[in-house]
């Protein structure tokens, strides 16, 4: 009977004549004995191998390299190292696959040298565990809406020019443009000039109307040319949108939902968060844990943007001058050196800050009775920044119209979305939130180019 | 208290003093009496409302039209009509947003005409169900894998040109394409020509040699002119991956797959599936929960591509001429017709077709020992055909390079992929599923582009 590894590791019952199958992490030779270590992918975790050199044919023993794949035969006995409970003794090994000058070995390598080779690094205990967790917040986030009667909806990759000149996109084209001298996008596969998809929120707004509450979960695009640990050219969103929702209640749904997430992490994936810990204790000298701990446990500050500029404007790096960017006027937008302030410094927890200036924010959140700030929120993680963005939406047709004509937008182009406020216009909101940036504050990982597996930034666009 | 519509007619609770808000669907007034029927999007249900015209300002009454948004306050109460348990007596409206040429009226609009304003019609009860369908479709295909210790794996959308030749691509370029005269892609975004995938699958197979058993599930492309009720440019697909897994094992997690999908939106989405059952019997005169019941209650049948000729060779069809494309040679590939005539008339339920011959399928999938036939399967749906394609892949490092070359292929381009053949290789298999096909099945619509929200086809890329 051929058996999972996890299944193993789980039960740690005493079995006979078993079969695993597998990939060979280490192998230790000494006269008599080898200790082979192999992981099946069932779990992050290996099953430690003892092979009498007595019984086993030593031509075998040397084809076995890390990275061989192997079938093992054998008899599950209790294990007397104490890292694991159980061990195989083998009986038989073929070998499956041969690995000769695998590229990764049993030592520490970069992960720039890894991200080289990215088709590979899911064979290392870091890349096991981060996709692992990626994978299980992926359904966390599905199991949180569907559980609360939110519809998933598939809004478009493919989109007409963006309206909202949310910044620089990719354009989608059937054309051969390398042949054609004249562009004409009549000749086009849709008849016209398409991009990849910003954010799918405009689209989501329209499905609230027949659905509710909605969320969509898909890849988003930037042709940014930014170098960061914190910017992908391709990256995954997530985007509820709810009916009858104000700020208050997007705020309280967006706190759930992020408290919800880490949870069902920690106790889904203990292993993985145990393995990664230890790993940032290392590196960091703090603990992964109790950075995840600290966003269940606290109820997240709420600040207004204008008690946050008070705030930074008076605190002991504005005043000697440690900002880059000092703060002197209400209406600028913060930098990350002063959301870091008040995360990091000022509250030490997850921080929310609403009611921004509406002239540094998007032109759908909702005007406030104040005539000058929307219903905006940011919610902002220690040592990560901004997590999620989101708003109560500009519902008063006149409102929003009045918005896009002074910032000089093409009202004719999204005119289907400006039907939701001439047709049943209601109250409602939503947020933003960005997957990558969520797996990199749970597995503590620096990079968002090593939480995602093929990531595409700058000039690579390899696999 | 404010409570969703979905709860009142579950919990069919006799309770004063509640409120409810929601988009008028129909207002029927006589002398004394209006009855409002309102849907909030919480349930595909509606709820009647009763509305006194003595207590009512009939000033509000004239405001409300189909698609108007409102507030109402009242008491449940027993209702005396039998289609719902409860209706509402009106105590109070406030008119929250109108709707004034609202351009979808109480009457039956052609799905023409709802597609070209797709923004609106998730307002209908079609549209609503077909929708929640969708979305649960999908929550059952994570459920089904994660409880399988399979690992959900974000391959990258964004890709380096097709090595497989599968197609018609979409081009993606930061170039401004009206104006650059001599397209040179070193100074394009990734510094070479980049596409849109069309498929996961070869990333998705060298995530397994560290994950075991890993899904795709996302977006999609090709640029083909199909003007069909079965394609679109752009369309969400799912690929399942697993080391160790044989053919044999590859179908028999698709068949569980299926049904395990069907069984559960029969059972979650049951007011929906009623709603479309009813449509579909008097559009089509036979039964949709039926035809759903008829794969989850047979075994699939399975039948060699070899087999299936001979029976095609031999039926009616083939000799009095009725096929438009004749089956006379062992080799070629089966058409919709012939698909159609296995499932529909001859076996009467699902049929998967295996070991095709090596020609006419893809480089990636395992030679037989027969050395012409490879070991592929698709599944084949009544009334829809193809709904999956799989195979066990050719795991043998000597045999996918011959075959690479013997096609011409770039080996160098996706020597990345080859590389799992090179380190520690194990047998194994995967397969493809078209989400879109799925809901197109399940919920009987009868054009794909109806079953997404914002369908993206030849000449249409509009919302």
């Amino acid at each position: 009977m051929k058996i999972d590894i996890n299944n193993i590791l789980k039960n740690s019952v005493i079995e006979n004549n078993i079969t695993i199958s597998g990939w060979v992490r280490t192998k230790r030779c000494s006269t008599n004995i080898c200790f082979i270590v192999i992981n099946d992918g069932s779990t992050i975790n290996n099953l430690q191998c003892v092979v009498d050199l007595k019984c086993i044919n030593n031509n075998i023993i040397d084809q076995i390299n890390t990275g061989t794949s192997v079938e093992l035969k054998g008899n599950l006995v209790k294990s007397l190292g104490n890292v694991q409970n159980v061990e195989l003794k083998v009986c038989e090994i073929s070998i499956l696959g041969q690995a000769i000058d695998f590229p990764i070995q049993p030592k520490n390598h970069s992960y720039e040298f890894l991200r080289d080779i990215a088709h590979l690094r899911f064979r290392t205990n870091t890349f096991n565990a981060v996709f692992r967790i990626r994978s299980h917040i992926s359904f966390a986030i599905h199991e949180f809406f569907q559980k609360r009667n939110f519809i998933y909806l598939h809004t478009p990759i493919i989109t007409n020019t963006d309206a909202e000149g949310a910044g620089e996109l990719f354009t989608v084209t059937s054309l051969d443009i390398t042949k054609q001298k004249n562009i004409d996008f009549n000749d086009d596969f849709f008849g016209n000039k398409t991009s990849l998809t910003v954010s799918g929120q405009l689209e989501a707004e329209t499905g609230i109307f027949g659905l509710g509450k909605v969320y969509t979960f898909g890849p988003t695009f930037r042709a940014e040319n930014s170098n960061t640990t914190r910017h992908l050219a391709e990256f995954w969103m997530v985007e509820p949108e709810m009916a009858f929702y104000n700020l208050h209640d997007d705020i309280k749904l967006a706190e759930e939902f992020l408290k919800y997430i880490i949870s069902s992490t920690l106790e889904i994936c203990k292993n993985e968060i145990e393995f990664l810990d230890n790993k940032y204790q290392k590196e960091k000298n703090t603990s992964l844990k109790e950075k995840l701990n600290n966003v269940i446990n606290n109820d997240f500050q709420k600040v207004t943007y204008t008690e946050a500029v008070e705030i930074l404007k008076s605190s002991p790096e504005n005043t000697t001058g440690k900002f880059k960017f000092k703060i002197t006027d209400w209406g600028v937008d913060l930098q990350s050196e002063h959301e870091k302030y008040l995360t990091d410094i000022y509250f030490k927890k997850p921080v929310v800050v609403t009611d921004y200036p509406e002239e540094i924010k998007a032109f759908y959140m909702r005007m406030n009775d104040d005539n000058k700030t929307v219903a905006a929120m940011d919610i902002l993680f220690p040592g990560i920044g901004e997590i999620i963005g989101g708003s109560q939406r500009e519902e008063r047709l006149d409102r929003i119209l009045n918005v896009m004509k002074k910032r000089n937008m093409n009202i004719e182009s999204i005119n289907w979305y400006i039907d939701t406020r001439r047709f049943g216009s209601v109250i409602h909101s939503g947020f933003g939130l960005g997957l990558d940036r969520l797996v990199q504050f749970i597995t503590g990982m620096d990079n968002i180019r090593d939480v995602i597996p093929f990531p595409r930034y700058p000039k690579h666009c390899e696999f």
